[in-house]
C-alpha cells in the first residue's frame, strides 16, 4: 500500500528537485504546504508561474529582469564602468553595498572543462561588443576566486588584448568579522601577499 | 534601485515562507527556478495547486488522502488495533517497516499549553468514539517522546478509563546503528531502565 496520495508524492518530487533539498526535507515541505490555507498555496503556484513568465535575461546584460531592458542598463546607460559577474544573483551584494554605480554584465558561467563548459557557452562576443561599442573605460572582473574563475578572467583579458580598457578584479583577503583561526590557507596567502602599509 | 524584479521578489518570499528555509536559501531556490524550462515550472505550480485541491484529511482518521476515505481506513476496516500519531507524516515509518497492519488515527497535535494547544484542538472526541464504536482492542499511542507527548498520552489514557481497550506505547531505547557515545542522557536512562534479559 502506498502511504501517500499520488498528488502529494508529485509535490514531494517537485521540492526534491530543487538544489540542496533532500527527500526528507522535500516531504516536510510538501506536508507543510498541505496544512496551509488553499489561498496561500494558490498564491505560491501563481507566483511560480508569474515569475517564469515575466522574468527573463536582459538582452543587454543577461541579468534577470521583468522589463524589456533591465533598470540598471536603462538608468545607467552611458556609464563607463562595467562589472562582469558569473550569474545574475552575484549582482545583489554590489547593489546592496552601493559601492558600484556602473553597468553589469552576466557572463552566464565560468570556464569549466570538467563540466563541459567552454568559451562557446559564455556570452563572450556580446561582452566584447559591449565594451567596444559603449566605450567602457574600466572592466571589473568579479568572477569569484576559483581556479575556473581565474582562467575565465584571463581569457577575457586576452580577448580584449587590443582594446583600450582598464581591467581590474576584486581585492582578495580576509572577510570582515571573520576569526583568523578559521581562515583557509589560500585566503591567508592572498591576504598576506596583498598586505598594505598603515 | 531595487535589484530584483517584483515577480522574482514575490517568488523568493514564497520560498522564505516555508519552514526551515531562510532568506538566502529562498533566493537561491528562486533563482534556480528561473533557470529551469518554463514547462518544468508550470508543472511545479500545477502540482502545488493539484495537491492542495485534491488532498484533504480523511474524515475517519485525519491522515492526508485524495480519496473520500483513505485507503488504510477502507482496506483495513474492522481491524482491532489503532495506532494514534501526532501528524499525518508520522504514519510513514510504520508503513515503511510493515510492522503494523492496523488502523491509524491522526490526533492533530499534542498538548502544548505554551503554544496554546489544549485538548479542544485535538481530535479527542472522534478518537474516543472510534475506539468504542469499532471495538478497538489495542490502542498504540505513538506520540513521540517529548513531555508534551507524554502528557497527551496520559490524558488519552484517562479519557478511556472506563473503556476496555489495551493501551501500549512504543519502546524507548537506543536507535539502530547509533554510536553510544552520542546518545543523550534521557535516551540512555530510558534504554537502561528498559533493559531486557538476553
Amino acid at each position: 500500500m502506498s502511504v501517500e496520495p499520488e498528488s502529494l508524492e508529485a509535490l514531494i518530487a517537485e521540492f526534491a528537485g530543487l538544489p540542496g533539498i533532500g527527500q526528507k526535507t522535500a516531504r516536510r515541505l510538501a506536508y507543510h504546504v498541505l496544512t496551509r490555507p488553499k489561498s496561500d498555496v494558490e498564491r505560491f503556484a501563481g507566483n511560480l508561474t508569474n515569475a517564469i513568465e515575466k522574468v527573463h535575461p536582459c538582452p543587454q546584460c543577461h541579468a534577470f529582469t521583468d522589463q524589456d531592458i533591465c533598470p540598471t542598463c536603462t538608468e545607467r546607460a552611458g556609464a563607463k564602468a562595467l562589472c562582469v559577474v558569473e550569474k545574475s544573483s552575484d549582482i545583489i551584494p554590489f547593489e546592496r553595498s552601493g559601492i558600484f554605480k556602473g553597468l553589469y554584465f552576466v557572463l552566464g558561467g565560468v570556464l569549466s572543462p570538467l563540466d563541459g563548459i567552454g568559451p562557446e557557452h559564455l556570452h563572450l562576443p556580446q561582452l566584447a561588443a559591449r565594451v567596444k561599442d559603449e566605450g567602457i573605460e574600466e572592466l571589473v572582473l568579479a568572477l569569484g576566486s576559483s581556479p575556473e574563475a581565474d582562467s575565465t578572467a584571463l581569457m577575457i583579458d586576452r580577448m580584449l588584448a587590443g582594446v583600450n580598457v582598464k581591467r581590474t578584479r576584486l581585492a582578495r583577503g580576509i572577510p570582515m568579522g571573520s576569526d583568523l583561526e578559521f581562515i583557509d590557507e589560500v585566503t591567508m596567502l592572498r591576504a598576506f601577499e596583498g598586505r598594505v602599509s598603515l
